[in-house]
C-alpha cells in the first residue's frame, strides 16, 4: 500500500475498521473515515471522520475528493438502510433505480452495485483484507483441535450445499451434523442462523454419539471479495460451540478471522477444530 | 382401488391416515394400520392396528402376510427413530448398514430406502395420493385472494431456489420477500423454518410497504411421490401467516393439502393466497 493519496474506511460494525487504519497508518497511508447515519465508526480517536448519508452519495463523493481521498475500503458490517427518499441529493436520485433494484438482490449484488458506484465516481474500492495482512486464514487446521473423518465428510457435504447456494446469491454458509443439513445462510446471517440450530438441531442428529456438526462458511463462487468477504470471529466462535457444532471449516484464502488471537483461544477453550480448507474460495 | 388384498396405512401423524383408512373402505378395500412403537396411529377406532417397531421389520413382514396384506401406504410424518440396537431381529439386521447409510442422508434417500424394503419384502408401495380422490391441487389460485406481481416474481425465485435445493437432498420448501430469501426448509422442516421467519424475517424486507413474501413448497426434482409428498394443512395457513406472508405456493399435482375445505377457510380468513402452480412438480 503506498502513499499516492488518501484512504477512506466505510466503517460499520466491530474491530475490522480500526485494524485497517492501523494498518493503513503503519504503511504510511492517509486515512479517514466515513461514518454513515446512524452507525459509530469504530476507527481510533484521532482519525478524521467524514459524516455521511446513504440518501447523499453526492455530497460524500464531494468530501471525499475535497479530503484528498482516491481510494476506499468497505470494513464491517452495514445494516440494509432504511432509506428516507425525501433526503435523496441529487447524485444518489440519479442512482435511485439502480440501488433499489440492487436491494432487492442478496448481499453481493447490493454490494457489487455499490462498488461500481464508487468506482464510477473515480475512487479506487479495495478489499480489506489487501490491506491488512494475515487477516485471511492460510490452509490448514489453525488451533489445538482437528477434525475427525466424519467431520470431513460433513464438510464435503457442506461444502457442496454452499457452492449451489452460492451460485443464486444465498449466503454463504452451511451446517451439516452426520450428513443432514440443519442450516442455511439467508439474509439473517451467520449469527441468527447458528442460534437457529442451537435451538433446533439437538433432536435432528440420527446417532446421539456421532458426528456433532460443521459450520462451513465460503465466498460464493466469483463473488468479488472486495465487498462482504465472510469474516469469522470469536462471537462465531461463541455461536458454532452454542450449536454443539465440533467446528469451523472456512475457505482457505477467501474468509478473514477477525481478532484471530481471540477466535483460536475461544476455540481450543470450546473444543472446536477450526480450519482453513484449500479449494473453496 | 380394487379388492385384491388388504391395504397397510404405515401411519404417522396427522389426519392422512384416518383420510386414507375411509377412501379405501369407501372403496371396498380391507385395510389395517400400523402403528410404530411410540405412535398412536390416528385411525378410526374399528380400523385392525399391528404393533410394529423399526427394529423387528421381519415380524412386522410375518404379520403383514399373516393379516393378508399385500399393498402399503405411507401416511403422515414419522419421526426419525432413535433405534435400539439390542431389540434388532435379524431380517432387520441383516438390512442394517443400509437403513444407517440412508438415515445419514436427507428424507428422500431414507425414504427411498424404506420404500426399497418393503417392495423387496414383497410388498406393493403406493402414494397416499394414489388412493384419496383430491389431494393434490389441480392448477390455479384456490382461495379468496390472488398473488400480486410482485408475489409472483417472488415465487419465481424460490422456484429456482427450491429446485436447486432439491436437487440437492435439502428442503422442498423456501420463503422467500421483495426478492430475498427468508428462510430454507432443512431437516428440521416446514413448520420450524416458517416460525424462524416470524421471528427473523420482519426486519429484513427492504421496503416495509411492498411485496409480504411467499411460502413456496413443491417435490424435490425426480422425487418419489409415494414417500413423503409434501403436504401444506391449516396449521401451515396459520404459521405462514404468523410470519407475515403474502401467501402460499404449491406445486400443482406435487403438493397435497390436507383438510382442504379447513385450508381453504384459514387462507381466506387470514388474507393468504393458495396459489397451485404449474411447472414446478
Amino acid at each position: 500500500m503506498g502513499a499516492a493519496g488518501k484512504l477512506a474506511i466505510l466503517a460499520g460494525d466491530g474491530t475490522l475498521p480500526s485494524d485497517i487504519a492501523q494498518a493503513a497508518r503503519t504503511a504510511g497511508t492517509p486515512v479517514c473515515a466515513v461514518d454513515f447515519a446512524g452507525v459509530r465508526a469504530a476507527v481510533p480517536d484521532d482519525v478524521e471522520v467524514i459524516a455521511a448519508r446513504f440518501e447523499r452519495l453526492g455530497a460524500l463523493f464531494d468530501d471525499l475528493r475535497t479530503a484528498g481521498v482516491d481510494r476506499v475500503v468497505m470494513a464491517g458490517a452495514l445494516a440494509r438502510p432504511a432509506l428516507d427518499p425525501a433526503a435523496l441529493d441529487a447524485t444518489t436520485l440519479a442512482l435511485a433505480p439502480r440501488i433499489m433494484a440492487a436491494l432487492k438482490s442478496g448481499d453481493d449484488g447490493l454490494l457489487r452495485a455499490v462498488i461500481a458506484v464508487f468506482e464510477e465516481a473515480g475512487f479506487a474500492v479495495l478489499g480489506a483484507h489487501e490491506l491488512v495482512p494475515g487477516l485471511v486464514a492460510e490452509e490448514g487446521v489453525l488451533g489445538a483441535h482437528a477434525p475427525t473423518p466424519a467431520d470431513r465428510a460433513d464438510a464435503d457435504r457442506a461444502d457442496a450445499i454452499t457452492a449451489a447456494l452460492g451460485a443464486l446469491d444465498l449466503g454463504q454458509g452451511a451446517v451439516v451434523a452426520q450428513g443432514l443439513c440443519l442450516g442455511v445462510e439467508t439474509v439473517q446471517g451467520t449469527d441468527a442462523m447458528l442460534d437457529w440450530v442451537a435451538r433446533t438441531g439437538a433432536a435432528c442428529r440420527p446417532d446421539a454419539k456421532g458426528a456433532r456438526g460443521v459450520f462451513l462458511k465460503r465466498p460464493k463462487p466469483g463473488q468479488d471479495l472486495r465487498a462482504d468477504m465472510p469474516v469469522i470471529g470469536p462471537d462465531t466462535v461463541r455461536r458454532a460451540a452454542g450449536a454443539g457444532l465440533a467446528g469451523i471449516v472456512i475457505a482457505a484464502g477467501g474468509v478473514m478471522i477477525l481478532d484471530r488471537a481471540a477466535t483460536l483461544a475461544a476455540a481450543d477453550a470450546a473444543g472446536l477444530f477450526i480450519w482453513a480448507r484449500g479449494g473453496l474460495a
